[in-house]
Protein backbone atom coordinates (compact mmCIF):
# COMPACT_ATOMS: atom_id res chain seq x y z
CA UNK A 1 0.00 0.00 0.00
CA UNK A 2 1.28 3.42 -1.12
CA UNK A 3 -0.36 6.63 0.03
CA UNK A 4 -1.93 8.90 -2.42
CA UNK A 5 0.54 11.49 -3.32
CA UNK A 6 -1.93 13.48 -5.23
CA UNK A 7 -4.65 15.54 -3.85
CA UNK A 8 -5.62 18.66 -5.23
CA UNK A 9 -8.75 20.73 -5.64
CA UNK A 10 -11.39 19.40 -8.25
CA UNK A 11 -12.40 22.44 -9.92
CA UNK A 12 -16.69 21.66 -10.64
CA UNK A 13 -17.62 19.64 -13.35
CA UNK A 14 -20.23 19.82 -14.65
CA UNK A 15 -22.76 17.32 -15.42
CA UNK A 16 -23.29 15.59 -18.62
CA UNK A 17 -26.47 16.00 -19.53
CA UNK A 18 -27.35 14.88 -22.75
CA UNK A 19 -28.58 11.34 -23.10
CA UNK A 20 -27.14 10.24 -26.79
CA UNK A 21 -29.55 7.93 -29.03
CA UNK A 22 -28.97 5.04 -27.92
CA UNK A 23 -26.03 5.14 -25.95
CA UNK A 24 -22.82 5.36 -26.98
CA UNK A 25 -21.13 1.68 -26.31
CA UNK A 26 -18.29 2.65 -25.89
CA UNK A 27 -16.22 0.64 -23.60
CA UNK A 28 -18.39 -2.16 -23.88
CA UNK A 29 -18.87 -4.82 -26.71
CA UNK A 30 -22.02 -5.43 -29.23
CA UNK A 31 -24.11 -8.15 -28.54
CA UNK A 32 -24.00 -11.23 -30.45
CA UNK A 33 -26.69 -13.41 -29.57
CA UNK A 34 -25.70 -15.83 -27.31
CA UNK A 35 -26.46 -20.09 -28.67
CA UNK A 36 -29.56 -20.96 -27.50
CA UNK A 37 -29.06 -24.24 -25.57
CA UNK A 38 -31.18 -24.17 -22.49
CA UNK A 39 -29.17 -23.67 -19.34
CA UNK A 40 -30.28 -23.43 -15.57
CA UNK A 41 -27.65 -25.22 -12.52
CA UNK A 42 -30.85 -25.00 -10.27
CA UNK A 43 -31.44 -23.24 -6.77
CA UNK A 44 -31.24 -24.53 -3.19
CA UNK A 45 -30.38 -20.60 -1.70
CA UNK A 46 -31.91 -21.66 1.72
CA UNK A 47 -33.34 -19.66 5.11
CA UNK A 48 -33.52 -23.36 6.48
CA UNK A 49 -30.58 -25.52 7.85
CA UNK A 50 -28.08 -25.61 5.84
CA UNK A 51 -27.64 -28.02 2.67
CA UNK A 52 -25.57 -28.55 -0.12
CA UNK A 53 -26.02 -25.08 -1.34
CA UNK A 54 -23.10 -25.21 -4.27
CA UNK A 55 -23.26 -25.25 -7.92
CA UNK A 56 -27.69 -25.14 -6.75
CA UNK A 57 -28.75 -21.33 -7.57
CA UNK A 58 -29.22 -18.77 -10.48
CA UNK A 59 -28.51 -15.21 -10.41
CA UNK A 60 -29.71 -15.09 -6.86
CA UNK A 61 -28.19 -12.38 -4.62
CA UNK A 62 -25.83 -14.25 -2.69
CA UNK A 63 -25.90 -15.38 1.11
CA UNK A 64 -23.22 -13.92 2.79
CA UNK A 65 -24.38 -13.21 6.08
CA UNK A 66 -24.82 -9.75 7.22
CA UNK A 67 -24.00 -8.01 4.19
CA UNK A 68 -25.16 -5.21 2.55
CA UNK A 69 -25.61 -5.14 -1.16
CA UNK A 70 -27.26 -2.00 -3.70
CA UNK A 71 -26.36 -1.74 -7.39
CA UNK A 72 -26.60 1.36 -8.33
CA UNK A 73 -26.58 3.21 -12.36
CA UNK A 74 -25.23 6.05 -14.11
CA UNK A 75 -27.26 6.33 -16.91
CA UNK A 76 -24.98 8.36 -19.15
CA UNK A 77 -22.29 6.35 -19.06
CA UNK A 78 -24.33 2.59 -18.15
CA UNK A 79 -21.90 2.38 -15.48
CA UNK A 80 -22.68 0.31 -12.36
CA UNK A 81 -21.93 1.66 -8.92
CA UNK A 82 -21.69 -1.18 -6.25
CA UNK A 83 -22.10 -0.72 -2.22
CA UNK A 84 -21.25 -3.10 -0.24
CA UNK A 85 -20.61 -3.46 3.90
CA UNK A 86 -21.16 -4.75 6.49
CA UNK A 87 -24.15 -4.66 8.45
CA UNK A 88 -23.32 -4.52 12.21
CA UNK A 89 -19.99 -2.28 11.86
CA UNK A 90 -21.32 -0.40 9.08
CA UNK A 91 -17.85 -0.52 7.08
CA UNK A 92 -18.74 -0.57 3.52
CA UNK A 93 -16.68 -0.42 -0.19
CA UNK A 94 -17.50 1.15 -2.76
CA UNK A 95 -16.85 0.06 -6.34
CA UNK A 96 -16.22 2.04 -9.62
CA UNK A 97 -18.18 5.58 -8.55
CA UNK A 98 -19.11 8.02 -11.24
CA UNK A 99 -18.55 11.72 -10.62
CA UNK A 100 -22.06 12.37 -12.07
CA UNK A 101 -23.80 10.37 -9.31
CA UNK A 102 -21.59 11.23 -6.22
CA UNK A 103 -24.58 13.16 -4.73
CA UNK A 104 -27.27 10.06 -5.09
CA UNK A 105 -24.29 7.62 -3.48
CA UNK A 106 -23.21 10.29 -0.33
CA UNK A 107 -26.87 10.68 0.37
CA UNK A 108 -27.28 6.35 0.07
CA UNK A 109 -24.33 5.83 2.09
CA UNK A 110 -25.30 8.39 4.99
CA UNK A 111 -28.65 7.29 5.10
CA UNK A 112 -27.83 3.81 5.72
CA UNK A 113 -25.29 4.41 7.92
CA UNK A 114 -22.76 3.20 6.28
CA UNK A 115 -18.92 4.46 6.95
CA UNK A 116 -17.50 3.98 3.93
CA UNK A 117 -13.82 2.97 3.91
CA UNK A 118 -12.43 2.18 0.49
CA UNK A 119 -13.44 3.64 -2.79
CA UNK A 120 -11.81 1.34 -5.08
CA UNK A 121 -11.88 1.04 -9.06
CA UNK A 122 -11.91 -2.01 -11.02
CA UNK A 123 -9.59 -0.44 -13.52
CA UNK A 124 -8.60 3.37 -15.33
CA UNK A 125 -11.81 3.99 -16.95
CA UNK A 126 -12.00 5.63 -20.40
CA UNK A 127 -15.78 6.88 -20.48
CA UNK A 128 -16.16 8.49 -17.29
CA UNK A 129 -14.73 10.48 -14.35
CA UNK A 130 -14.58 8.34 -10.86
CA UNK A 131 -16.39 10.30 -8.04
CA UNK A 132 -13.37 8.80 -5.72
CA UNK A 133 -11.04 11.67 -5.54
CA UNK A 134 -13.93 14.03 -5.04
CA UNK A 135 -15.59 11.14 -1.95
CA UNK A 136 -12.31 11.71 -0.49
CA UNK A 137 -12.91 15.16 0.42
CA UNK A 138 -16.01 14.43 1.50
CA UNK A 139 -15.98 11.40 3.86
CA UNK A 140 -12.84 11.88 6.04
CA UNK A 141 -10.68 8.40 6.76
CA UNK A 142 -12.13 7.51 3.11
CA UNK A 143 -9.21 5.39 0.64
CA UNK A 144 -8.82 5.15 -2.92
CA UNK A 145 -7.71 2.20 -4.33
CA UNK A 146 -6.96 0.34 -7.37
CA UNK A 147 -4.41 -2.14 -9.30
CA UNK A 148 -0.61 -1.20 -9.36
CA UNK A 149 -0.79 -1.84 -12.72
CA UNK A 150 -3.36 0.77 -13.69
CA UNK A 151 -0.45 3.54 -13.48
CA UNK A 152 -2.88 5.64 -11.22
CA UNK A 153 -2.35 6.71 -8.05
CA UNK A 154 -4.51 6.06 -5.35
CA UNK A 155 -3.68 5.95 -1.29
CA UNK A 156 -4.07 1.56 -1.95
CA UNK A 157 -2.28 -0.04 -4.89
CA UNK A 158 -3.72 -3.54 -5.33
CA UNK A 159 -1.89 -6.77 -6.15
CA UNK A 160 -3.39 -10.49 -7.10
CA UNK A 161 -4.48 -11.83 -3.85
CA UNK A 162 -4.80 -8.78 -2.10
CA UNK A 163 -7.86 -8.26 0.22
CA UNK A 164 -10.37 -5.09 0.87
CA UNK A 165 -11.81 -5.46 4.60
CA UNK A 166 -14.82 -3.98 5.53
CA UNK A 167 -16.21 -5.29 8.96
CA UNK A 168 -16.03 -8.96 8.35
CA UNK A 169 -16.10 -9.01 5.46
CA UNK A 170 -13.42 -8.79 2.10
CA UNK A 171 -12.99 -8.93 -1.50
CA UNK A 172 -10.16 -10.25 -2.91
CA UNK A 173 -8.51 -8.41 -6.02
CA UNK A 174 -7.64 -10.63 -9.29
CA UNK A 175 -4.92 -9.41 -12.14
CA UNK A 176 -7.65 -9.37 -14.97
CA UNK A 177 -5.42 -7.29 -17.68
CA UNK A 178 -6.24 -7.28 -21.17
CA UNK A 179 -9.05 -4.62 -21.16
CA UNK A 180 -6.27 -2.70 -19.82
CA UNK A 181 -3.35 -3.75 -18.17
CA UNK A 182 -4.36 -2.02 -14.82
CA UNK A 183 -8.05 -4.27 -14.55
CA UNK A 184 -9.16 -6.07 -11.66
CA UNK A 185 -11.64 -8.53 -10.73
CA UNK A 186 -12.82 -8.12 -6.89
CA UNK A 187 -14.32 -11.42 -5.55
CA UNK A 188 -16.36 -11.68 -2.29
CA UNK A 189 -14.71 -14.20 0.44
CA UNK A 190 -17.13 -16.81 -0.15
CA UNK A 191 -16.81 -16.46 -4.22
CA UNK A 192 -20.21 -15.99 -4.21
CA UNK A 193 -20.19 -12.33 -6.04
CA UNK A 194 -17.51 -11.07 -8.65
CA UNK A 195 -16.94 -7.33 -9.65
CA UNK A 196 -15.82 -7.79 -12.93
CA UNK A 197 -15.38 -4.44 -14.13
CA UNK A 198 -14.65 -4.59 -17.69
CA UNK A 199 -13.43 -7.41 -18.41
CA UNK A 200 -16.33 -9.79 -18.17
CA UNK A 201 -19.82 -8.31 -19.33
CA UNK A 202 -23.06 -10.09 -19.44
CA UNK A 203 -22.89 -11.82 -22.98
CA UNK A 204 -19.91 -9.39 -23.74
CA UNK A 205 -16.80 -8.25 -22.70
CA UNK A 206 -14.75 -5.16 -22.60
CA UNK A 207 -12.85 -3.59 -26.11
CA UNK A 208 -9.43 -4.31 -26.43
CA UNK A 209 -8.65 -2.13 -28.81
CA UNK A 210 -6.47 1.06 -26.46
CA UNK A 211 -4.88 1.27 -23.27
CA UNK A 212 -3.03 -1.72 -23.45
CA UNK A 213 -5.70 -3.38 -24.93
CA UNK A 214 -4.82 -7.16 -25.23
CA UNK A 215 -7.62 -9.69 -26.26
CA UNK A 216 -5.08 -12.81 -26.07
CA UNK A 217 -3.99 -11.37 -22.32
CA UNK A 218 -8.55 -10.68 -21.87
CA UNK A 219 -9.52 -14.48 -22.83
CA UNK A 220 -6.96 -15.92 -20.36
CA UNK A 221 -7.62 -13.46 -17.95
CA UNK A 222 -11.51 -14.40 -18.04
CA UNK A 223 -10.76 -17.95 -18.25
CA UNK A 224 -7.93 -18.55 -15.53
CA UNK A 225 -9.69 -15.84 -13.30
CA UNK A 226 -13.28 -15.60 -14.00
CA UNK A 227 -14.87 -18.54 -15.38
CA UNK A 228 -12.64 -20.91 -12.43
CA UNK A 229 -14.94 -19.34 -10.26
CA UNK A 230 -18.23 -21.46 -8.91
CA UNK A 231 -21.10 -21.85 -11.69
CA UNK A 232 -23.54 -19.99 -9.29
CA UNK A 233 -20.78 -17.04 -8.40
CA UNK A 234 -22.89 -13.29 -9.27
CA UNK A 235 -21.21 -11.87 -11.89
CA UNK A 236 -21.67 -7.99 -11.70
CA UNK A 237 -20.09 -6.16 -14.45
CA UNK A 238 -19.19 -2.70 -14.58
CA UNK A 239 -21.61 -1.89 -17.83
CA UNK A 240 -24.54 -2.78 -19.35
CA UNK A 241 -26.32 -1.53 -22.42
CA UNK A 242 -29.44 -3.91 -22.67
CA UNK A 243 -30.93 -3.21 -19.46
CA UNK A 244 -29.41 -6.72 -17.60
CA UNK A 245 -28.44 -6.33 -14.33
CA UNK A 246 -26.36 -9.55 -13.12
CA UNK A 247 -25.74 -12.89 -14.40
CA UNK A 248 -23.90 -15.79 -13.35
CA UNK A 249 -20.40 -17.18 -14.31
CA UNK A 250 -22.08 -20.86 -15.11
CA UNK A 251 -24.46 -19.09 -17.68
CA UNK A 252 -21.47 -16.95 -18.87
CA UNK A 253 -19.62 -20.17 -19.63
CA UNK A 254 -22.60 -21.13 -21.47
CA UNK A 255 -23.68 -18.25 -23.50
CA UNK A 256 -21.32 -15.90 -23.76
CA UNK A 257 -21.13 -15.16 -27.49
CA UNK A 258 -17.39 -14.22 -27.86
CA UNK A 259 -15.62 -16.02 -24.85
CA UNK A 260 -17.09 -19.44 -25.56
CA UNK A 261 -15.02 -19.49 -28.62
CA UNK A 262 -11.39 -20.59 -29.17
CA UNK A 263 -8.82 -18.29 -28.80
CA UNK A 264 -8.18 -17.67 -32.59
CA UNK A 265 -11.90 -16.68 -32.47
CA UNK A 266 -11.79 -14.39 -29.84
CA UNK A 267 -9.06 -12.37 -31.42
CA UNK A 268 -10.76 -12.32 -34.44
CA UNK A 269 -14.17 -11.17 -33.36
CA UNK A 270 -11.85 -8.25 -31.14
CA UNK A 271 -10.60 -7.35 -33.82
CA UNK A 272 -12.92 -6.40 -36.00
CA UNK A 273 -15.35 -4.48 -33.57
CA UNK A 274 -14.82 -1.28 -35.27
CA UNK A 275 -16.38 0.61 -32.18
CA UNK A 276 -16.01 4.53 -32.25
CA UNK A 277 -13.51 6.06 -29.78
CA UNK A 278 -14.77 6.37 -26.01
CA UNK A 279 -16.38 10.16 -26.44
CA UNK A 280 -14.41 10.57 -22.77
CA UNK A 281 -11.20 8.84 -23.31
CA UNK A 282 -9.43 12.42 -23.42
CA UNK A 283 -10.73 13.47 -20.42
CA UNK A 284 -11.42 10.43 -18.26
CA UNK A 285 -8.65 8.65 -18.15
CA UNK A 286 -5.93 11.63 -17.21
CA UNK A 287 -8.39 12.54 -14.65
CA UNK A 288 -8.98 8.88 -13.50
CA UNK A 289 -5.07 8.57 -13.18
CA UNK A 290 -5.45 11.08 -10.07
CA UNK A 291 -8.66 9.10 -8.88
CA UNK A 292 -10.81 12.10 -10.75
CA UNK A 293 -9.79 14.95 -8.93
CA UNK A 294 -7.39 17.22 -11.05
CA UNK A 295 -6.76 20.84 -11.91
CA UNK A 296 -7.90 20.53 -15.65
CA UNK B 1 -60.56 -16.01 -13.82
CA UNK B 2 -61.43 -14.59 -17.06
CA UNK B 3 -60.17 -15.71 -20.36
CA UNK B 4 -59.05 -13.21 -22.37
CA UNK B 5 -61.36 -12.16 -25.41
CA UNK B 6 -59.23 -10.12 -26.95
CA UNK B 7 -56.80 -11.71 -29.30
CA UNK B 8 -55.50 -10.16 -32.48
CA UNK B 9 -52.70 -9.62 -34.36
CA UNK B 10 -50.37 -7.16 -33.82
CA UNK B 11 -48.74 -4.81 -36.16
CA UNK B 12 -45.13 -4.24 -36.36
CA UNK B 13 -44.44 -2.06 -33.20
CA UNK B 14 -41.41 -0.20 -34.54
CA UNK B 15 -38.70 0.26 -31.68
CA UNK B 16 -38.46 3.60 -29.84
CA UNK B 17 -34.97 4.80 -30.88
CA UNK B 18 -34.60 8.05 -28.78
CA UNK B 19 -33.29 8.61 -25.72
CA UNK B 20 -34.33 11.76 -25.08
CA UNK B 21 -32.42 14.36 -22.97
CA UNK B 22 -32.45 13.73 -19.27
CA UNK B 23 -35.24 10.86 -19.64
CA UNK B 24 -38.56 12.32 -19.16
CA UNK B 25 -40.08 11.62 -15.93
CA UNK B 26 -43.46 10.70 -16.90
CA UNK B 27 -45.04 8.16 -15.04
CA UNK B 28 -42.71 8.80 -11.96
CA UNK B 29 -42.05 11.78 -9.91
CA UNK B 30 -39.85 13.81 -8.41
CA UNK B 31 -37.12 13.12 -5.89
CA UNK B 32 -36.85 15.37 -3.12
CA UNK B 33 -34.26 14.70 -1.08
CA UNK B 34 -34.86 12.97 1.82
CA UNK B 35 -34.27 13.35 5.60
CA UNK B 36 -30.63 12.59 6.59
CA UNK B 37 -31.48 10.39 9.80
CA UNK B 38 -29.36 7.22 9.66
CA UNK B 39 -31.11 4.41 9.29
CA UNK B 40 -29.99 0.68 8.38
CA UNK B 41 -32.01 -2.13 10.30
CA UNK B 42 -29.18 -4.47 10.17
CA UNK B 43 -28.46 -7.62 8.27
CA UNK B 44 -28.47 -11.40 9.39
CA UNK B 45 -29.03 -13.25 6.00
CA UNK B 46 -27.09 -16.61 6.54
CA UNK B 47 -26.12 -19.75 5.02
CA UNK B 48 -26.17 -21.30 8.42
CA UNK B 49 -28.55 -23.16 9.90
CA UNK B 50 -31.81 -20.98 10.47
CA UNK B 51 -31.69 -18.01 13.36
CA UNK B 52 -33.50 -14.49 13.37
CA UNK B 53 -33.52 -13.46 10.59
CA UNK B 54 -36.46 -11.23 10.46
CA UNK B 55 -35.91 -7.40 10.56
CA UNK B 56 -32.87 -8.30 10.31
CA UNK B 57 -31.17 -7.39 6.57
CA UNK B 58 -30.87 -4.27 4.29
CA UNK B 59 -31.02 -4.51 0.67
CA UNK B 60 -30.48 -8.04 0.50
CA UNK B 61 -31.76 -10.40 -2.16
CA UNK B 62 -34.80 -12.31 -0.07
CA UNK B 63 -33.78 -15.80 0.70
CA UNK B 64 -36.72 -17.66 -0.22
CA UNK B 65 -35.07 -20.91 -1.19
CA UNK B 66 -35.09 -22.54 -4.79
CA UNK B 67 -36.05 -18.85 -6.16
CA UNK B 68 -34.19 -17.36 -9.65
CA UNK B 69 -34.99 -13.35 -9.76
CA UNK B 70 -33.54 -11.15 -12.59
CA UNK B 71 -33.87 -7.06 -12.58
CA UNK B 72 -34.08 -5.82 -16.11
CA UNK B 73 -34.40 -2.48 -17.09
CA UNK B 74 -35.77 -0.75 -20.03
CA UNK B 75 -33.85 2.35 -20.94
CA UNK B 76 -36.84 5.01 -22.72
CA UNK B 77 -39.25 4.37 -20.28
CA UNK B 78 -36.98 3.52 -17.30
CA UNK B 79 -39.12 0.74 -16.62
CA UNK B 80 -38.02 -2.36 -14.46
CA UNK B 81 -39.28 -6.01 -15.53
CA UNK B 82 -38.53 -8.65 -13.05
CA UNK B 83 -38.42 -12.42 -13.48
CA UNK B 84 -38.97 -14.66 -10.94
CA UNK B 85 -39.01 -18.91 -11.40
CA UNK B 86 -39.40 -21.79 -9.79
CA UNK B 87 -35.18 -23.06 -10.13
CA UNK B 88 -37.00 -26.87 -9.48
CA UNK B 89 -40.19 -26.93 -11.44
CA UNK B 90 -38.85 -24.06 -13.79
CA UNK B 91 -42.10 -22.43 -13.88
CA UNK B 92 -41.58 -18.59 -14.25
CA UNK B 93 -43.67 -15.42 -13.89
CA UNK B 94 -42.84 -12.00 -15.60
CA UNK B 95 -43.64 -8.40 -14.12
CA UNK B 96 -44.05 -6.12 -16.11
CA UNK B 97 -42.61 -6.57 -19.55
CA UNK B 98 -42.08 -4.02 -22.01
CA UNK B 99 -42.59 -4.36 -25.49
CA UNK B 100 -39.07 -3.10 -26.75
CA UNK B 101 -37.22 -5.81 -24.68
CA UNK B 102 -39.43 -8.77 -25.94
CA UNK B 103 -36.69 -10.00 -27.24
CA UNK B 104 -33.62 -9.99 -24.79
CA UNK B 105 -36.67 -11.52 -21.81
CA UNK B 106 -37.42 -14.23 -24.53
CA UNK B 107 -34.15 -14.85 -25.11
CA UNK B 108 -33.01 -14.93 -21.18
CA UNK B 109 -35.81 -16.90 -20.60
CA UNK B 110 -35.01 -19.25 -22.72
CA UNK B 111 -31.42 -19.78 -21.82
CA UNK B 112 -32.52 -20.37 -18.55
CA UNK B 113 -34.75 -23.16 -19.25
CA UNK B 114 -37.34 -21.32 -18.17
CA UNK B 115 -41.53 -22.42 -18.57
CA UNK B 116 -43.19 -18.82 -18.47
CA UNK B 117 -46.77 -19.14 -16.85
CA UNK B 118 -47.91 -15.89 -16.07
CA UNK B 119 -46.82 -11.96 -17.58
CA UNK B 120 -48.25 -9.88 -14.99
CA UNK B 121 -48.91 -6.05 -14.89
CA UNK B 122 -48.83 -4.52 -11.69
CA UNK B 123 -51.36 -1.73 -13.75
CA UNK B 124 -52.21 -0.30 -17.16
CA UNK B 125 -49.05 1.39 -18.00
CA UNK B 126 -49.20 4.85 -19.56
CA UNK B 127 -45.43 5.13 -20.59
CA UNK B 128 -44.90 2.05 -22.23
CA UNK B 129 -46.74 -0.57 -23.97
CA UNK B 130 -46.62 -3.84 -22.07
CA UNK B 131 -45.34 -6.95 -24.40
CA UNK B 132 -47.78 -9.16 -22.58
CA UNK B 133 -50.24 -9.88 -25.73
CA UNK B 134 -47.48 -10.40 -27.94
CA UNK B 135 -45.20 -12.63 -25.77
CA UNK B 136 -48.91 -15.05 -25.82
CA UNK B 137 -48.53 -15.63 -29.53
CA UNK B 138 -44.41 -15.92 -28.93
CA UNK B 139 -44.84 -18.70 -25.89
CA UNK B 140 -47.92 -21.73 -25.68
CA UNK B 141 -49.79 -21.76 -22.69
CA UNK B 142 -48.74 -18.31 -21.48
CA UNK B 143 -51.75 -16.28 -19.26
CA UNK B 144 -51.99 -12.69 -18.71
CA UNK B 145 -52.77 -11.19 -15.80
CA UNK B 146 -53.83 -7.60 -14.59
CA UNK B 147 -56.25 -5.95 -11.88
CA UNK B 148 -60.02 -6.80 -11.95
CA UNK B 149 -59.91 -3.22 -11.61
CA UNK B 150 -57.68 -1.77 -14.53
CA UNK B 151 -60.56 -1.85 -16.78
CA UNK B 152 -58.22 -4.30 -19.27
CA UNK B 153 -58.67 -7.33 -20.90
CA UNK B 154 -56.59 -10.30 -19.74
CA UNK B 155 -56.75 -14.07 -18.88
CA UNK B 156 -56.40 -13.67 -14.92
CA UNK B 157 -58.58 -10.98 -13.78
CA UNK B 158 -56.57 -10.40 -10.24
CA UNK B 159 -58.44 -9.14 -6.86
CA UNK B 160 -57.30 -8.43 -3.53
CA UNK B 161 -55.42 -11.65 -2.05
CA UNK B 162 -55.23 -13.29 -5.32
CA UNK B 163 -51.87 -15.53 -6.12
CA UNK B 164 -50.26 -16.34 -8.55
CA UNK B 165 -48.33 -19.85 -8.24
CA UNK B 166 -45.22 -20.40 -10.24
CA UNK B 167 -43.96 -24.30 -8.77
CA UNK B 168 -43.83 -24.16 -4.95
CA UNK B 169 -43.03 -19.93 -5.03
CA UNK B 170 -46.34 -17.54 -5.43
CA UNK B 171 -47.26 -13.88 -5.41
CA UNK B 172 -50.09 -12.12 -3.77
CA UNK B 173 -52.01 -9.32 -5.24
CA UNK B 174 -52.46 -6.46 -3.06
CA UNK B 175 -55.43 -3.88 -4.61
CA UNK B 176 -53.35 -0.32 -4.12
CA UNK B 177 -55.21 2.00 -6.11
CA UNK B 178 -54.41 5.61 -5.83
CA UNK B 179 -52.18 5.81 -9.39
CA UNK B 180 -54.69 4.31 -11.28
CA UNK B 181 -57.71 2.24 -9.84
CA UNK B 182 -56.29 -0.81 -11.11
CA UNK B 183 -52.71 -0.52 -9.22
CA UNK B 184 -51.47 -3.70 -7.62
CA UNK B 185 -48.67 -4.59 -5.62
CA UNK B 186 -47.22 -8.26 -6.28
CA UNK B 187 -45.51 -9.92 -2.41
CA UNK B 188 -43.59 -12.79 -2.66
CA UNK B 189 -45.03 -15.82 -0.04
CA UNK B 190 -42.51 -14.66 2.70
CA UNK B 191 -42.95 -11.44 2.12
CA UNK B 192 -39.08 -10.61 1.58
CA UNK B 193 -40.00 -8.92 -2.00
CA UNK B 194 -42.84 -6.43 -2.92
CA UNK B 195 -42.86 -5.27 -6.69
CA UNK B 196 -44.80 -2.06 -6.07
CA UNK B 197 -45.53 -1.09 -9.47
CA UNK B 198 -46.11 2.56 -9.20
CA UNK B 199 -47.84 2.79 -6.05
CA UNK B 200 -44.19 3.19 -4.17
CA UNK B 201 -41.10 4.62 -6.41
CA UNK B 202 -37.87 4.38 -4.62
CA UNK B 203 -38.13 7.78 -2.70
CA UNK B 204 -41.24 8.44 -4.71
CA UNK B 205 -44.37 7.59 -6.07
CA UNK B 206 -46.54 7.15 -9.05
CA UNK B 207 -48.20 10.40 -10.12
CA UNK B 208 -51.78 11.03 -9.13
CA UNK B 209 -52.57 13.54 -12.17
CA UNK B 210 -54.72 11.03 -14.65
CA UNK B 211 -55.88 8.15 -15.13
CA UNK B 212 -58.45 8.06 -11.92
CA UNK B 213 -55.44 8.89 -10.04
CA UNK B 214 -56.27 9.71 -6.46
CA UNK B 215 -53.29 11.12 -3.63
CA UNK B 216 -55.68 10.33 -1.19
CA UNK B 217 -56.21 6.79 -2.17
CA UNK B 218 -52.51 6.26 -3.02
CA UNK B 219 -51.40 7.68 0.46
CA UNK B 220 -53.70 5.30 2.15
CA UNK B 221 -52.50 2.24 0.18
CA UNK B 222 -49.02 2.93 0.55
CA UNK B 223 -49.25 3.22 4.13
CA UNK B 224 -52.33 0.27 4.31
CA UNK B 225 -51.13 -2.59 1.81
CA UNK B 226 -46.96 -1.70 1.66
CA UNK B 227 -45.99 0.11 5.11
CA UNK B 228 -47.31 -2.59 7.01
CA UNK B 229 -44.90 -5.40 5.38
CA UNK B 230 -41.67 -6.20 7.10
CA UNK B 231 -39.08 -3.25 7.26
CA UNK B 232 -36.56 -5.57 5.55
CA UNK B 233 -39.05 -6.29 2.75
CA UNK B 234 -37.31 -5.05 -0.28
CA UNK B 235 -38.76 -2.98 -2.66
CA UNK B 236 -38.38 -3.69 -6.37
CA UNK B 237 -40.65 -0.21 -8.21
CA UNK B 238 -41.82 -0.24 -11.68
CA UNK B 239 -39.38 2.78 -12.63
CA UNK B 240 -36.28 4.23 -11.45
CA UNK B 241 -35.25 7.22 -13.06
CA UNK B 242 -31.78 7.79 -10.87
CA UNK B 243 -30.43 4.32 -11.29
CA UNK B 244 -31.45 3.13 -7.97
CA UNK B 245 -32.32 -0.41 -8.37
CA UNK B 246 -34.08 -1.86 -5.04
CA UNK B 247 -35.11 -0.19 -1.35
CA UNK B 248 -36.57 -2.01 1.69
CA UNK B 249 -39.88 -1.00 3.20
CA UNK B 250 -38.40 0.72 6.07
CA UNK B 251 -36.29 2.90 3.85
CA UNK B 252 -39.15 4.14 2.81
CA UNK B 253 -41.55 4.44 5.57
CA UNK B 254 -38.12 6.64 7.05
CA UNK B 255 -36.99 8.35 3.89
CA UNK B 256 -39.72 8.91 1.57
CA UNK B 257 -39.97 12.74 1.20
CA UNK B 258 -43.58 12.16 0.32
CA UNK B 259 -45.06 9.43 1.92
CA UNK B 260 -43.59 10.52 5.29
CA UNK B 261 -45.76 13.53 5.48
CA UNK B 262 -49.39 14.02 6.51
CA UNK B 263 -52.28 12.98 4.24
CA UNK B 264 -52.75 16.52 3.72
CA UNK B 265 -48.99 17.54 2.87
CA UNK B 266 -48.73 14.54 0.41
CA UNK B 267 -51.85 15.85 -1.39
CA UNK B 268 -50.46 19.59 -1.42
CA UNK B 269 -47.47 18.19 -3.14
CA UNK B 270 -48.84 15.27 -5.66
CA UNK B 271 -50.85 18.13 -6.56
CA UNK B 272 -48.06 20.80 -7.23
CA UNK B 273 -46.03 18.36 -9.37
CA UNK B 274 -46.76 19.67 -12.61
CA UNK B 275 -45.46 16.95 -14.73
CA UNK B 276 -45.76 17.15 -18.39
CA UNK B 277 -48.36 14.22 -19.84
CA UNK B 278 -46.35 11.55 -20.36
CA UNK B 279 -45.57 11.16 -24.11
CA UNK B 280 -47.01 7.73 -25.00
CA UNK B 281 -50.05 7.95 -22.95
CA UNK B 282 -52.83 8.08 -25.86
CA UNK B 283 -51.39 5.21 -27.40
CA UNK B 284 -49.92 2.84 -24.55
CA UNK B 285 -53.06 3.14 -22.59
CA UNK B 286 -55.15 1.66 -24.97
CA UNK B 287 -52.78 -0.67 -26.15
CA UNK B 288 -52.20 -1.67 -23.13
CA UNK B 289 -56.12 -2.01 -22.41
CA UNK B 290 -55.90 -4.88 -24.83
CA UNK B 291 -52.61 -6.64 -23.41
CA UNK B 292 -50.54 -4.05 -25.96
CA UNK B 293 -52.05 -6.00 -28.94
CA UNK B 294 -54.42 -4.12 -30.46
CA UNK B 295 -54.86 -3.44 -34.52
CA UNK B 296 -54.24 0.33 -34.51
Amino acid sequence: MTMCSVVSRAKPVQRALALTLLRANTEGSSYALAESRRFCPGVSTSIYPLRATSRSYCSRMALTEGLLFRQLFELESSTYTYLLGDTETKEAVLIDPVLETIERDLKLIHELGLNLKVAVNTHCHADHITSTGLMKQRLVGLKSAISKFSGASADILLSEGDKIYFGKHYLTARETPGHTDGCMVLVTGDQSMAFTGDALLIRGCGRTDFQQGCAKKLYESVHQKIFTLPDQCLVYPAHDYLGQTVSTVGEERKFNPRLTKSLEEFENIMSNLNLPKPKKIDIAVPANLVCGVHNV
